[in-house]
């Protein structure tokens, strides 16, 4: 397990416990803790494990005699693209792999039942993800839809930041139901444009994660979105986190990429504003429910987009 | 508002109150309230709001000029079939629309932002009723899958029984998350056998219904779960909600309808299976990690369906 500058590796590996982020659970005694850089010999199977905005950053060390697995879930702000584009045109002769779904890190830690999926091109390298994760209270599915899986396991986290939003304002279920419905109707069809797969949207990667993230108060996103809609500014909200919320950042990525598409996405708008601090977080859902279209068509032709009748 | 012989509408009528179901709200004073059969006169609108099990019981006294509206959400179990064909098959000449979404009604009644879908054949008659309902906390879409929206509304309620149970057991969001999504897919198969849309189950009558229903103390289904999870007997749990709980009933038809439709429903098996007291629940959703399929194929072929691999 290799570490960031910022890592303490030297007080991880010798408690086996990573205060920082996980305190109260030992971790394996089966690995190498140490600081990129310090080691360089190629691992047998490398998992990318960072926020997705510093992907880049660690990819010289991802160095791998197998699969590399991304198990970041973010879109690369530089090219509005998938983290695998990135890894692989950096390491052309590995199979990429992108491990997701509803898997919050403590409950991992827990033991708590949890599903993923291992989504890659090549199937040999996803089974081998599936084999080597198999735990009897962590199983993982596989997909040849990477792409689709990214995206979701991505995408989500802007949702998540809305149903927040919605909960710090004091609206009820019936609010997060509906936002969350359409927004994953808005981001699926972000998916569809870029060729990924309605089913993996459906799937543990899409609804699964969905589920987990934006009901969660485990949800870095969630949080945020919460201290938004209870009347916090970002900067407040983001420092009393204290950790990344991937979902900040991806939703300039989703709205930019929606415009690119010619996807109406006015859930992600109405987000990216609230986080911007150009509408405020109740005038923003009031006029969502204005906008919203008249015609439930979720993914059929352009005749019954939201907006169009 | 008709009520029928166990309701007190003179009670209702005087307090413009329903102290049994929904106390601490005032009814509008401009409709009349009535037991069934006192008015005999067509309204030029019904809205059948019964217990499924009980649709057949009150069709009698659904005479109406313009549409029947259903916002019953269940299944028939002497046909396993939605109400609307029940509906269709006692009026003929009216044109029957099935109101869904995630409308809990403590929250409607309370003035939180909700939406909804009016599903019709006849879209005169879809957009007659969203007209009708709307406020401007209350927006209605309109869709012509009514078979869709109906067999959405009425599974999702046994996917809550199982969220409940999760949560009853003490598991996290992930294993939530992962139930929901495969249990999604399920009922979604059942629905596209039976002829109803996929995006449909994406949208405000299923993901946003499930959502909502999934995960919250208000919904009665999730509250059965929960009991159950808890270690309480369905009896029990039926008792002290005090309330008919829809998917109870549906999950028997659900099951019933999968096996007949030739879709593996394992996820609706072991819930029927807790119901009906043959499975400890912790038992079942170990037993679910062991039969999840391997590979993630949602809708696709056969050779990707669960067991297959």
């Amino acid at each position: 397990m290799l570490g960031g500058e910022q890592d303490d590796m030297a007080s991880i590996a010798e408690h086996r416990e990573n205060l920082r982020y996980l305190p109260g659970f030992l971790l394996t005694k089966d690995v190498r803790y140490a600081r990129a850089g310090e080691i360089d010999d190629p691992c047998d199977m490398c998992v990318i494990a960072v926020p997705s905005g510093v992907v880049h950053e660690v990819l010289p060390y991802a160095k791998s005699k197998g699969p590399i697995v991304i198990a970041s879930k973010g879109l690369e702000p530089t090219t509005d693209g998938v983290l695998s584009d990135l890894v692989e045109a950096a390491y052309p002769d590995n199979h990429v792999v992108a491990l997701s779904g509803p898997n919050l890190a403590v409950e991992l830690a827990q033991g708590i039942p949890t599903v993923a999926v291992a989504a890659c091109t090549d199937e040999v390298s996803a089974a081998l993800v599936r084999d080597v994760f198999f735990a009897p209270t962590y199983r993982v599915y596989i997909s040849d839809d990477i792409k689709g899986v990214e995206l979701a396991g991505a995408l989500k986290n802007v949702l998540a930041i809305g149903a927040g939003i919605s909960d710090g304002l004091g609206f009820g279920d019936n609010t997060k139901g509906a936002l969350l419905a359409r927004g994953l109707n808005e981001v699926a069809r972000i998916g569809l444009k870029l060729g990924a797969r309605l089913d993996t949207f459906l799937g543990i990667a899409g609804v699964g994660d969905l589920f987990a993230t934006a009901s969660s108060k485990l949800s870095r996103n969630y949080r945020v979105g919460l201290a938004l809609g209870q009347g916090q500014t970002l900067q407040y909200a983001l420092t009393s986190i204290g950790q990344v919320a991937e979902g900040v950042t991806t939703c300039q990525v989703a709205t930019r990429l929606a415009r690119k598409l010619g996807v109406q996405a006015p859930i992600c708008e109405a987000i990216e504003a609230i986080l911007n601090g150009k509408v405020d977080p109740r005038r923003a859902v009031s006029e969502l429910m204005e906008r919203l279209p008249r015609r439930e068509g979720v993914l059929v032709g352009d005749a019954e987009l939201p907006g169009n009748n």
